[in-house]
This record gives structure tokens, sequence and C-alpha cells, in this order.
């Protein structure tokens, strides 16, 4: 006979007895949260994909259950031991941020609770909650809205995408999207997904649209089309903002012509309008039609937390829906709220929750000091590149990613870097391409800072990381002496799987820190 | 001079700190929630949308935050407070899972990572785990796939939209999607999102897909026509499972005249396969292109948790995507690997963690006991309503969704039946159109069991509620005496804002429960 499950697997999170419930299965996870950020003991694993670290054994659907603890212990441990974290101040690649504690604690609630954002008797507080919160930001993008709403998404790609959505909504098919080269790659793909044609993509050479280009490309649309110019606040590679008050000039000027709407992706530069040093880098953004943000980027949420922006709820109209079991009429009529035309979603978390929280434990004061931090140590790093004669700095930073190079590295070399680097565990580093002062085209090792309690000692020995690896031969796989990661690599692909606890840790703290 | 900001609120969740820095803020999350049960007493609020356990008031955006402690004291208790919580036995409207205590720790370090999957540099174990799980998962549902593979969601309205749009890129815009009147909604709301034609409707009367009236749709699209047969595992109204043997034949015999594809929308019954007593009412679902899954449904994850399933991983290739920051050629063929097609979203949580830590906990032999406790449960109220002179059953249920309706009363007095129990904050069901045995359409009450911990006892209070409100006056609005739910709504309006912790409980347990 197998052993009996242990009980406690089938207890709930919810009811009255869901938070004892949970007490003792969160310090498990807080323990195997520690203990596995003590053995990574840097911004992620050493080896590549190959490395034990980052994978795992086993079967994950056994027969009989190992239980709670055990389970959590394990996966959660492995996880974090195998994590890029974005609290590591040398993970610097993307527009991936670190959560606050604060946030992630009630991301918990809303786990626990599992209110479903699709009908009014799913979700009675949380569905209140977010008309407020989501009133409460809209108001800060579209001050002079007659009625500023949002929706909740879950990230910038469906947020542009509701904003391509509803101009086709608007405009009908005969749409045609005209946006930037340094546009997020969502865009794209939404009039893919939506069957719309292809964006007219307009050059962006130096990382912002420039306004006669744009007027060039609506102009040059087929009679008949109707265009929505989608410009980007933050972008992707190197943060720039497109010049929104000339583009939404543009735009009016447009409607003379041929009706015209105008999208701002503002996932990343967004949150900028909490700053009073920095919110002027956003005007303009109040025109728009629709506005994506995301919290996730510069708001310290945890994923998810987007937003899409109107200045007047009717503008959503086109979202409305029914589906009798959730909203029938006679409900409607008898004044339960109908939440389906808020989202492409049916069922649906609440995201909101944490972001509520956030906003009223840090208030407009203390996210501003945590934007303005972050925008100053960007403006810091920027200042050691130029001052650092071995690399050269691609531009000061519109918000906070800095782009930078090795002196005399060609694009090849540059990319094998970032690619050493991440074996070495040592720095997640990003890379875009973009123009250098000759004019000529070249990838860019990228850093996108978004941790507040980045130090400059922090910074300091992340181009110190990279200045190493760049004028260290690069390792030659199989070959070689034993502290070469692609040696130890190899090395340890024959090691247990991860998903034997008792693994006994391969990595040093001093194999990979300097 | 304003006080200063607490430190607290900008403490991270990840890092080798940031499990100190959560621990007492969970502790104050479970508190809150405790506390919000004790208070709500019941599975929803009393009072309906008015009342102020549904409400918010005050900004949710200060000048000067309050600190982590106390903003989340204050949301998550009111959150609570005014939830809809589908771990009492008496919420049983939708097909709205209590979560297992489990699966909503292990959600908590997904927070907390904050990993994202979509590259490998931001989720290196997550990534691998995904991998992992999807295709284990994928195997249960296509055992003799080739390489079962399977893309995680945010639920089956996703998972649907997947469905819908993989068939388009395999058969061009010429497809037609032709589907049940049963069908969920999310399919015809898929090919609007798609611009693809609306469905072809198929009239299900008995609640099931006729397969020679799916023929004869199929057979009467236009020529050059391709054909999408949506089926369903499981319909949201009643839980009714399509004849799939009958169905994947009739698309291989029509695939003799026309491309023919079938998508099943398992959500809700899939995971019916990890029950060996229930597995066979799954049968022929491993012949789809496509399958729906939904582990927030019957599978006790928190929201979000779902997939969509092909046999062959080839299948997903239309989704393919490169975005250079993400997945450049280069970094693809160095060997990381390139995560951007395993979905619509770029930035995207790691919902898988809760799913492998559920799975790895309870093992097949515990998710089996909790379905056949969930479907037990089901027969059980069946029985009970089956016995009883004043009430109506629709059908035995076919997973765990009954139907039933108070002898006697129309369509509109079941409507305002089911308001009176949401207002009276007693008991939370749902409502589905089918026809009764005389063959007339007729709206019904819905219960529809997730709660693998139901009691008998807690079946027979649920429709000793229904039938007191049943037999009941209705009550008039503002009229009647004191205890009417619709004059303590009234009075209570115009109490202080949630927001306010001080704000003392207005609601007794006795109000409102039995």
């Amino acid at each position: 006979m197998p052993p009996p499950i242990p009980p406690d697997p089938t207890l709930l999170a919810g009811g009255c007895s869901g938070p004892a419930s949970l007490r003792p299965l969160l310090d498990t996870v807080l323990t195997a949260l520690a203990d596995g950020a003590a053995e990574r003991c840097g911004p992620l694993p050493a080896g590549g994909p190959d490395a034990p670290e980052a994978r795992f054994g086993g079967t994950i659907l056994p027969a009989q259950g190992t239980g709670a603890h055990e389970a959590l212990g394990a996966l959660v441990h492995a996880l974090a031991r195998g994590a890029a974290d974005p609290a590591d101040p040398h993970c610097v690649a993307h527009l991936h941020c670190p959560p606050l504690a604060v946030a992630a604690a009630a991301d918990l609630a809303a786990s626990a609770l599992n209110p479903s954002l699709d009908s009014w008797d799913q979700a009675p507080a949380a569905s209140a909650l977010e008309a407020q919160v989501t009133a409460e930001l809209a108001a800060l993008v579209h001050p002079s809205g007659p009625a500023p709403d949002a929706l909740v998404t879950t990230g910038g790609t469906e947020s542009n995408l509701l904003g391509v959505l509803l101009a086709r909504e608007r405009h009908s098919a005969r749409l045609r999207v005209v946006c930037g080269a340094n546009a997020h790659h969502s865009t794209a793909r939404a009039t893919w997904l939506l069957g719309l044609h292809p964006p007219v993509n307009v050059p962006t050479p130096h990382g912002v649209l420039d306004p006669a280009l744009v007027r060039a490309a609506v102009e040059g649309l087929p009679p008949g089309a109707h265009a929505l110019v989608v410009a980007t606040a933050g972008t992707t590679d190197s943060g720039a903002i497109d010049p929104l008050p000339a583009l939404a000039d543009l735009v009016a000027e447009q409607r003379r012509h041929r009706p015209t709407s105008l999208h701002v992706d503002a996932a990343y530069g967004g949150p900028l309008l909490l700053s009073p040093r920095h919110r002027t880098l956003l005007a303009g953004v109040e025109r728009a039609e629709t506005v994506t943000l995301d919290l996730h980027k510069l708001g310290w949420q945890p994923i998810a937390a987007g937003l899409l922006t109107v200045p007047d709820r009717t503008a959503l109209i086109p979202l409305a829906h029914r589906a009798d079991y959730l909203n029938a009429d006679d409900d409607t009529e008898a004044g339960l709220p109908d939440l389906l035309g808020r989202s492409l979603r049916t069922t649906r978390r609440a995201d909101v929750l944490k972001i509520a929280v956030t906003l009223r434990a840090l208030g407009r004061a203390g996210l501003a000091a945590l934007l303005d931090d972050v925008l100053a140590a960007a403006r810091r790093l920027a200042r050691l590149v130029a001052d650092e004669p071995r690399l050269t700095l691609h531009a000061e930073p519109a918000i906070s990613t800095v782009l930078f190079r090795p002196a005399g590295a060609d694009d090849a070399r540059v990319a094998a870097i970032r690619r050493q680097l991440l074996d070495d565990g040592a720095t997640v580093l990003g890379r875009a391409w973009a123009l250098d002062g000759a004019g000529h085209r070249r990838l860019w090792l990228k850093a996108t800072l978004l941790n507040p309690r980045v130090l400059e000692s922090d910074l300091t020995a992340l181009l110190k990381l990279v200045l190493e690896r760049a004028e260290a031969p690069l390792p030659v796989p199989a070959s070689g002496s034993a502290p070469q990661p692609a040696v130890r690599r190899a090395a340890l692909r024959s090691t247990p799987s991860l998903l034997s606890p008792s693994l006994p840790d391969q990595r040093k703290p001093s194999d990979d820190r300097p």
C-alpha cells in the first residue's frame, strides 16, 4: 500500500480557516526563497540554460503526492536558485522590475481570496476597488478628460492590442496603423492578430519619431484609409520618448483630411506622471485617445499590472459584451454592475489590489521619490561610462536606460560579451541596436535601471565586470582549465536533478562574483 | 512639514533580504484576511452593490503614503470583508473555485521573484519548469500525440482565442467556425477579435451538440470555406459534455471534403482526465487539434491557470515571433531558449509555479480524490433536490453543475430569487436557461460545485435558504420593517467609507445566516 496522502495539500486558502492554513506554508515558501537566493548568490545562475540550476528533472505529476511542504520547499527553492532576480543590482537587462515587498504581500491576498472580475457576484469589493483605482490613474493621464477610465491588462502588449482594437472599432477595417521602427513589437503583432494591414513603419534612425516623416506616412495612405498613429513614451531599446506634443498637433491637423487617432505606448514612461520633477517629459500624452501604462515596469509591481487609459469611458463601449450567466439584462437593470466589457478576458485576477496597496502605502510623494532615485541612478551610470575611456556611451538616458559598448568591440563581440556575462552568472544586461556617433548602426549593451536601491558601488562593479569580460579572451567550450564556466557547466551536467532537495550546492559565492 | 514616509514601503520582495522584508507584511495580510472573513461571516456581503462592504471611498492615491502595514491592513481587510468567497460552501454560482492553500502559497513566490516568461534571461528556472509542466499536462490530453505541448494562458477565454487563431493560421481567413449555442461566449468573441466571420451557431436545445446538425452546418458552408468545429467538454450552463467521439469522427469524415479541424473547450471538464473513475467522460478529446484546459476551475488554482494543449508542438509554429531584444537570431543560435512564441503576451507571470507545486503535492491520486469528491457532492445535491417536492431538478449532473428551480415559480421570479439571495448575503447561485421536462425554455438556478470540502449539511442548508426565499414575499424597496435587507442597505449607505479602518462592523452574524 502506498503511504496515505497527508491531509495538508487539500486545505483551502479562503474562508475563516484559510489564513491559519496558509501561515505554515508561507513559512516554507519564505525559507525556500531565502535559501535559493543565498545559494544563487548573484543575479542569475551561472552556466546558462544547460546548468542544473536552470533545469528540472523527474516528473511533476507523481502517482502519489509528496505533500504541501515538500512540494513547496523543493520547487520554490529550485525556482529561487535558478531565478534571474531583478532585485539584484546587476540584473538590468529588461523592463523587468524588482517588485516591492508590500506589493507582493498584497498579491497573496488576491491569490487566496481569488476574486474574479468578470461579474459582481464573484468580486463585490474587488470590482469596486478596481473602478476607483482605474478612474484615479486615468485621471492622472487625462486630467481634463470628461470621464477618465482605464482597463486593467496583463501588460503593455495587451494594452497596445486594446488600443489598436478600439481604433479598429472606431474606424472600421479601413484602419491603417502608422508607427515608428522604435515601436514595441506588440503593435505589429496586434495588427496581425486583429486581421488588419501590417503597420506602416516610419524609420527612426535617431530612436524617436520625426513628425515630418509621420506626416508623410499618413498623407501617403490610400484614399479612404483611416489612421492610427502609435507613439512611444519610453522605447524598449533606449527609453526614448517620441515628441508627443508635435505628434498630437500632427494628428489634430490630419483629422481635417481623414479620421485619425493617436495611441501612446507609455508602458515604460507613464509613471513619470507621478514625479513633479520629471512629469514634463510626458507632456502631450493627455491628448491621446488611448494610453498604455504598465506598473510592472517603472511601478515596482509583480507581473501583471498593465493598464489602458482613455479620457472618456464611452470610448470603451465597443468592448461591451453580454453572456447571460454573467450579465443578464434583467440583472444589470436590477443594479448588478456589468463588468464583462472591462476586459478581453473573462475570468480575471484582482491584479488591482497590489496596485492599490502600493499607491496608498507610498502615496504620490513616495512614488515620486522612487522614480527620481531610479532616474538619478541611470544618470550616474551614464556619467561613469562617459568617464571611462574603454567604454562608449550612446547618449544621456531619456528615462533610465543606458546604452554603452566596449570601445573597439565589433557587434558580434558585443553580443558574445553579453552572453558570456549571462553564462558567468555575473550580470544580466540587455542589447539594442542604435546609431553610433559616426552614424553607423551598432549593437550596444543595455542597462535598464529600475531598482531604486541600486548603489553607486553596484554601478561601478557592473562596469568592472563588463570590462573584465571585454578584455578577456572568450572561453572556448570543452577546452581550457577548470575555472572556465563552459567547462564547469559540462561537469555539472551530470549532477542529480534539482528536484532532489538534498543536492549539495555546486557553486561558491567566490566563483562568479568579483 | 508632512511626516516622513516610513521606510518600509520601499523594501523589495526579492534578493536575499526579500523574505525577511515579506514576513511581517504577510502577518498583516493574514490577520486582515482572517478579520475580514470573520466579519463577512457568509459567502458574500449582504446589501448588494450599494452596501458599504462592497464599496470604497476616499482617494487611493494620497499625497503622502500611509505606510505598508496600514495600506495592507486596510485594503486587504476591506477586500476580504467584501469578497464573494468561493471557499464558502454557499458560494456556488460560477466556475470560480476555492484555491488550495498550497497553490496560493506557491503563487506568492511567483510574485516575489517576479520571473517573466518572455525571455530566458528573465526566467531561467521558471521557463524550464514551464516546459516540463506543459509537456506533462499535454501528454495527459494527447497521450499518443507525437510531441504534446501546451501554452499557459490567462484562462479559457485566451485558450479558445488561441485555438481559433491557430486554426485561422492553418486555414487562412476562409475559416468558418461552427459551434453550438452551448459554446462559451469566448468563441464568438474570438472570431470578432480575429476579424473572422461570426460562428455558425448550431442549436443545442438539449444542452449538447447533435452531430447530425453539426454535419449539416459544415456541409452548408460556402464552397471553399474551411471549418473549425468547436465542441465543449463541460458547458458553463450545465456542465454538459458534447459527444466528442462522434464529433471527432465527423470532423475526420468532413476532411475528405474540405479542410476541417476540431477544437475542444475542456476548460471545465479537462481535469477529469486525472480521475480513473471519470476520465472516460472525456474520451475523444485526444483527437482534437487544440484543447482548452483551465485549472482555475476544477483544478483549485488561484486565477490564472489556463492552458491550450496540442498533440504536436509544431502546431504552435504560427505563433513564432521575433524581437531582437528578447530572442535575437544569434542568441537563439547560441543556445538561449526562445520563449516569445509561447504566448500572445510578452511579459508573463510564472503562473506555472502554483500548478507545478499542486501537481507534485497532491499527485494523481490526490487530485483524483478531490475530483471524485466534488462530483459526488453534485450527485448528492441533485438527489436532495429530486427528493424535495417544492423543487424541480433539471437533470442529473454531467460533471458538478446542478440546475434546479422552485416548483411553480416563473422565470422572472427565479431571477428575482437569485438576486434576493445575493442581497441577503446568504448564498451565491448562478442562473442558466434550459428546457424543462415539457420542452419549455426556462430559467434555472445553477449550483456549480467546485469545493471538495462541502458537506451534506451545507447542501441541505443551501436548499433551505432557497426554499425560504422562494416562499417569502420579495421585500419591497424603501418600505417594510427593519430586518429587510433593502431597508438596511439604505440605512447603511450613509456610513463612512471602508477606508477608515476604525469603522465598526455593521453586520452581525445572525443578520443573514439562518
